[in-house]
Formats: structure tokens, C-alpha cells, sequence
């Protein structure tokens, strides 16, 4: 008999032959009506048992979260809500699942409480779903660059450069923790060290990649990025997946068509490929935002925003137009903003930004040409001289999730930079070799994946869309 | 103008219009030829200038390295070599390469020379062609994958548990290095660290991939994992990526045909989508063995080793099997092995898979059912109670490349295998919940992804197909 998942016999029309399907007990009504799930899909297919041919004590056994192998017969149900149904000959039990230990029973669970068990959760709807929804859209990103020239990077997950500076770092060390080895001068002598130095987790592979797409030509990196800030908030974890494409000559504008372009075609990916863990995301929504109050729900339902976002153009708005915008919006004269934008040169804060992606624009909107001051050494110099060729592409309910520029080619502008932050060359002499020989116009971005997931599933909390969190005081699993 | 690569041009028509090209110059002859490569392919497009067009200087910056935008015709080829060329009207230079100082010359240089300056050596032609032939097999990966209904699942990179007991782990801190807070007893205080616990760097997915396969199904990790082993050899790395697909209710039969099955498939993935980087590989192999006695040569040609697994069954081989035929094998009599094969319960050293699947079987070879007591807990005891149902996937030329096993999936047994090797139950708590809802059979194996690119690519040391190798004392960019 063929391996057959559930989700393949749910698109199949009834068959003569006897099938087998293996799967866990989602509920199982009157004696007599399993819903099966295997995890292929978000549906069931219910499997019908005429309990008197089958002992007193396997009927007993199949409870909510056991996994069961079912042999029948795949007929046109009597019921509604299914087009097919098996019909049980024969039943193993694989495993029971204890009705008054199983944490996973049949009703609502809080998403808090579904936390504390993340080696369980993926069993209920929600996690499966989303789950799910993460694999699909891992795959788009490779696919959408894969069909476009691009070539997958994997940058350096242990670092010994801690210049990029794009956050706190973790160490990474194979030192006795206690009495490390010291120096002549009384400093820890991380020459004796695995590596010889000292090393960290990377929080980004973006100058790693530069120096892939300064030979390949186009390149991506997806790969975990990590930071060791303090951030107990719902927007923030500790170990993240990133994504990265990093282009030779590309200039800003090639860039942000770029972004653009990918971001739509991904989410056009999952519209197109999960729709029905889509649907139950967005009664979930729906469900979930019933208690708020109608100024806190979403504007549009789920699978409408994606759709919306997919087909609509992103707006393209300079720094100094949205900080014209933002001087003279209402919350601004009214000091409704915590901060209060006064001038040209203040950095935007998540409120602003909310601001004019939710209210003003109604659109996801790409930020373009930040004061030089706010942004990272690594931007290109615009000929104003106070201005770099960077951008952020803001998402409604989600703030940044694009942030990225044209790099600066030039050796001499870029060491004036470093010298002014005072970024010792020695540290990064292998990105000034990168002006040296070849330079050329180049840019990319990064994005945060989980993000990304957040956007497409509806779900609030960070949390709720990697597997096994990591934030601070957890790293349980 | 359409952005155009040379990988489109040179499979272009001779076109009417101008396109226009950027790339870097590989070498520049007779002031007139210019090779010119983007990284998109192997092959280089010629570029022809009639220098009486252009300034003297602009024609002595065109050198090795260089960066530059050309402007031109698409004609037919007068030269060899080439089908099309490009007649240059316009040439922009982005960028110099000093030829005293740009060390990546147009002549060999030896694999340990480009070591150290893992940033440039990629525009080689040898690692240009590994690094594309790593992101085709990658995306291989997640193609095979994708549509065999698995879904990928992110492991965590950073974990809290140190049972599974696969290799020495890096910790991760952001304790103080130097005076690390202590408790009480004098041991260092990790309740004070970023998470409250001691953590380290995975060395695997797998306990983390069961909890999902137990709910979705079929899924597969692909991501990074660390040994802080000192192995400094051409086969370790201290930092690699690592695939670890795993299957609730396949028997280890159905992982075998898996295992089989997948390699097959993305060995005949790159064989019919990185043809032209296979042949280069293939010659720089061959040309590299030249050096060597005929009896340390490759037997086939690369793409003919490739087909020749793609095309062919794997051996299986009990391990019993396997020790009889070793210890009746002619090195094992004349103890040409440095381990001289005695009795049953031996544990398999690199000579002795090397034998087999080189000399005895001449083909990949998969042994399983090994003694229990040389392989990890997790894995399932045989009715004979004392083997358990693990496979080793041994290749010609590199050994080991898939470790995998059938889980064991019984609760007291798991216990009883725990306690007797002192693995504290609390540690691993919610592994055995696994086991104590709704358990079944289930199975997986990691397959690490460099050796399989080593394979691919012929290349020796693994250092050479990851794109920045972390090993003892280097973490250098």
C-alpha cells in the first residue's frame, strides 16, 4: 500500500482500493468519528468506525493527540462539511495521548500559555498553520532569487570582526568560564581560545556578502543573526533568520525596485500556494480582534491586506519629504508623539513611521536618503555631503521590515568615514581591499524574516512565528 | 537599457541594438580582447575595443580585476571560442586593479594562497564555479524537499540543552569575560547571563526536529551547527551547515529509500543545471591530479562519478555483514589496518568504510542495524536487544555522509537507555513528552551539506567549499 498523507486523499475522488494513513486523533465524536490530521494540511479527514466490530479498549484509546494508523476504504461522505471519509476496517494505535496529561486538548488555548510548551504547540491549528506558512515563504525567497540570478551565500555564522556595529554581540568562546587564561597585562588571552581571538555571533553577513557580489555578481544569504539586547518586547528576539541580497552594480533605485518587487512576489507565492492555512490565519484575526476595540483591528482582513500589498506600488518618499510631512501633521503640532519632531536631521521613531505608513499613506512606503549622522559608516555619500543613499521599506502593523543601501565604492570616502567613527582599517582591511581592487556601484538590503512571517500570518507577537524562541532568560528546548 | 548578465548575452542571438554589460576584466590582450566575466557564469564574453577610439590612460586602467561598464554591438564571433561577441563603442571603468598589488593574477595559484584571502578568492575561476554549484545544490535541497510535502523547519541555533552528546560544544555568552559573576558555591553565575542559563551553540537539530515532525509530519532542517572539536583535517569544519530531514511514521527502511532517493535527486539536479561549472571542475581535477600516483587518482571523471551514483542502487549492508566481510578482507589478515578488525561490536574507522565502499562494493554503500553501545540513545533497539536501527551512508572518496537512524519511540525503553548512560530525565523533559503523547514510529538522518559539496565538486579539502571556513585558530573575516 502506498504512504498516502492526508492531504492527498482529501484532493483525491473515493477509490476502490483499501488505503492506509497515519495521523493524530484531533477529535473523536460519539464513538464513532475521528478527525485524523497528519500535519500536512489544515484539514482533517474524518474516519468513520463502526464501533462494535473493534474492542471495548482500543475505542477507549483514541483520544485527542493519540496517533493512530487507519486501513479503509476512501467513499463520498454522508456527512457535510467533507467531500470524502474513510471507511475504518482496521485501526492501530501508534501512541495514546492521556486525556488528563495531554496539555493539547481540544479548546482554546492562550497563546502565553502555548508558549511554555513550543514542542507541543505546533500540534494545534494555529502553529500548524503558521508553521506551515514559514516553510512556504522560506522556499519563495529562494525561489525568487534562484529564478532571478541570484546566487545563496552562506555567510559566517562565528565572527571575529565586531565592527559592523549593528548591535550587542554575543560571545562565542570555548574558554573555562571561570578562570579563564589570562594575559601578562591581567586581560582574558583569548589567543588561547578555539580560534585564537575573540569571537562572536554575527548580527548581519551583509560586508561578508559584498564581498561575494563583487565576484558573483548577485548574491542572497538566509541564514540566523543574532543580538544580545535587552528587548523584552513582541517585536524582538535574540536569534533571528535574516535575509540578505547584496548586488553589484546596483544603485539605490535599483535596489528599492528590487525590494519591492521580491516582497511582492513572495507574498503572491503564499497567496497563491496556502490558502487554506491563509483562511484559517484570518478567521483567527478575526476572531482574536473581536474583544478590541474597532480602532485597534486590522483595516482590512488578512488574505485583502496581502493582496493589497502584492498589487498596489509601495510610495517612495525621501527623508526630507516625511520629515516635512511629520512637522506638520496634527500629532505632531498637538505633541501627540512621544517625541516631538522639531528639525531635519531627527531619527525616525516607530511611532513616526506608523504614522505615515497607517494614517498618512495607507501603504507600505519606502523611506529613501536618511541624514548621514543616523546611518550606518557603510552608506554611499549623496553630493550634498550630509545625506546617504539609504532606505527602509515600512509595512503597516509591522514598522521596518527592509532596511538597506547603496554601499559606499569610493576607498577615500569610506576611510575619511571610518576614521571620523574611528573604525580601525586593520579590523576591516579585507572590505577597504574590496575599493581597492574592482570597485564598483553596489547595494543591498536585509530583512528580517520573522517579520516577514508576522506580516503574512496575522500574528502579533514575535514569538509565535520561529519554532523554539530565544529572548531574554529563554532558551528553553 | 535592460540590465543584462553574461550568463543571458552568451546565450543571446547576435542582437541589432546596443546592450550594455558590466562585469570584471579577466584578462585584457593585445589592447584589443577583453574577457570580460560577472560571476553569473564560468564563461567569459569578449569584449572588443578598437583602441584608436579611446584615451591612452582609460586603455592602460582596463588590467585584471577591474571593473567596468561597456556599451556595444552583440555581433557574431570572428574568433574561436565564442559564438558572440561584444564591439565596444563606450567603456566606463567603476573601478582599477593595480596589477602590482591586486593579488588575484591571471595564472595558478595554489588553494592555500586563496585561503588567506577568502574574500577575493572567490572571483576565481575554481571557487566561482564551487560557490555556484554550492547554491544550485542548495536550492536542490529545498527543492526535493518542498515537493515531497516536507516543510522546513528552523532548529535553534543557540540551545540550553547539552544532552544529545554529538561533539564539544561553543558556549554563548554575554557574561562578563573576564570576572564572570559566581554564585554562592564559587561557580560561575549563569542565572545572571543573558538567559538565565548556560547555553551553547547547537550541534544539531534533530531532538528539536522530532517535536515537529510529530505534528506536521515531514519536515527538514537545513541551517548552521558547531563542533569545538580540534580537528584540524581536510574533512572538519568547526562551523558547517548541516540537513536533518525527519519523518514521523517511516520505519528505517522507508529512511534508507529516503536517504537514497534525495541524494540521487540533487546530484542529478546539478547534473542537469550546472553543466559548464561541472565541466571546469572536472578538468581543474583532473589537471590537478596529474601530479599524483595513479593509484591516489579519482577512478571516474567527476560528471562521470556523479551519474554513475545518480543512476545506480546503493549497497545496504548489515553491519554484521559488514565486520564479516572485514574480517576475512586481505589488509585486515595482513594487518595492513591500523585497527585490525576482531570481533563484532568493533566501532568502523575511516579505513575500514573506505575499503568497502572503495575496494569491496565499489559503490555507495549504506550499513545499518549497528551495535547499540557504539551509537547515540535516541536510536531504536532491535527485538535483539542489542543493536539499534541506525544507517551510516558511506561515499568513495569522502566517507560518511549520512548518519541517520529509526527514533526510539518507546517510552520506558528511551528511560531505561537514558538512566543507563546517565542522561537526566529533566533535561530532557519534553523529549519524552514526544513519547508519552501520541508517540509512533518515526525516523530521520543529517546529512552534512560540504561533504556533499566536496562530492559534487571534487574538491578535497573542505575548507575550500564553504565560503569563509571557521577551524582551529582561524575566524578570520
Amino acid at each position: 500500500m502506498e504512504r498516502i498523507s492526508v492531504k492527498e486523499l482529501l484532493s483525491t475522488a473515493p477509490l476502490q482500493q483499501e488505503i492506509e494513513v497515519n495521523g493524530w486523533v484531533k477529535t473523536f465524536r460519539s464513538n464513532r468519528f475521528i478527525a485524523l490530521n497528519d500535519g500536512s494540511t489544515i484539514n482533517n479527514i474524518q474516519c468513520v468506525v463502526d464501533f462494535e466490530k473493534f474492542e471495548d479498549s482500543l475505542i477507549k484509546s483514541i483520544s485527542t493527540g493519540a496517533a493512530i494508523k487507519v486501513k479503509g476504504n476512501l467513499v463520498e461522505s454522508q456527512g457535510r462539511g467533507q467531500n470524502v471519509e474513510i471507511r475504518v476496517n482496521d485501526l492501530f494505535i501508534h501512541g495514546t495521548a492521556d486525556a488528563d496529561t495531554y496539555p493539547i486538548q481540544p479548546k482554546k488555548h492562550s497563546l502565553e500559555f502555548l508558549r511554555e510548551k513550543a514542542h507541543l504547540r505546533v500540534r494545534t491549528n494555529t502553529f500548524s498553520a503558521v508553521m506551515r506558512l514559514r516553510s512556504a515563504l522560506s522556499y519563495a525567497v529562494h525561489t525568487y532569487f534562484q529564478k532571478n540570478g541570484f546566487y545563496y551565500f552562506h555567510a559566517p555564522i562565528i565572527t571575529g570582526s565586531d565592527a559592523e556595529g549593528a548591535g550587542e554581540m554575543f560571545r562565542v568562546t570555548a574558554l573555562d568560564a571561570k578562570t579563564p587564561p589570562l594575559t601578562d597585562t591581567g586581560e582574558v588571552n583569548y589567543k588561547e581560545d578555539f580560534f585564537g581571538k575573540e569571537t562572536n555571533l554575527t548580527v548581519s553577513g551583509q560586508l561578508e556578502a559584498e564581498a561575494y557580489a563583487m565576484a558573483l555578481g548577485k548574491v542572497y544569504t538566509f541564514g540566523p543573526t543574532f543580538r544580545a539586547e535587552n528587548s523584552n518586547t513582541s517585536r524582538h528576539l535574540a536569534e533571528f533568520w535574516m535575509i540578505e541580497p547584496e548586488m553589484a552594480f546596483y544603485d539605490l533605485d535599483a535596489n528599492m525596485d528590487l525590494a519591492e518587487d521580491f516582497i511582492k512576489w513572495v507574498l503572491q507565492y503564499v497567496l497563491d500556494n496556502c490558502e487554506e492555512d491563509l483562511k484559517f490565519l484570518e478567521h483567527r484575526l478575526l476572531d482574536e480582534e473581536k474583544s478590541k476595540p474597532q480602532a485597534e483591528r486590522s483595516e482590512m482582513p488578512l488574505i485583502e491586506k496581502l493582496r493589497f500589498v502584492a498589487d498596489n506600488n509601495f510610495k517612495r518618499v525621501s527623508y526630507t519629504e516625511a520629515i516635512d510631512i511629520l512637522r506638520n501633521c496634527k500629532p505632531n503640532k498637538k505633541k501627540k508623539f512621544e517625541f516631538v519632531i522639531e528639525e531635519w536631521g531627527a531619527d525616525l521613531q516607530s511611532e513616526h513611521e506608523r504614522f505615515l505608513v497607517e494614517k498618512h499613506f495607507k501603504c507600505p512606503v519606502i523611506l529613501f536618503d536618511y541624514p548621514a549622522n543616523i546611518k550606518a559608516f557603510y552608506m554611499r555619500l549623496n553630493e550634498d555631503g550630509k545625506t546617504v543613499r539609504a532606505m527602509d521599506v515600512l509595512f503597516p502593523g509591522i514598522g521596518e521590515i527592509v532596511g538597506g543601501s547603496q554601499r559606499e565604492e569610493r576607498l577615500d570616502v569610506l576611510q575619511q568615514k571610518m576614521a571620523d567613527l574611528g573604525i580601525e582599517e586593520e579590523e576591516l582591511w579585507w572590505y577597504l581591499d574590496l575599493r581597492k581592487f574592482g570597485t564598483a556601484v553596489h547595494s543591498g538590503f536585509g530583512l528580517g524574516f520573522e517579520r516577514l512571517v508576522q506580516f503574512a500570518t496575522g500574528m502579533g507577537n514575535i514569538r509565535d512565528v520561529i519554532p523554539f524562541p530565544r529572548t531574554p532568560q529563554n532558551a528553553a528546548f
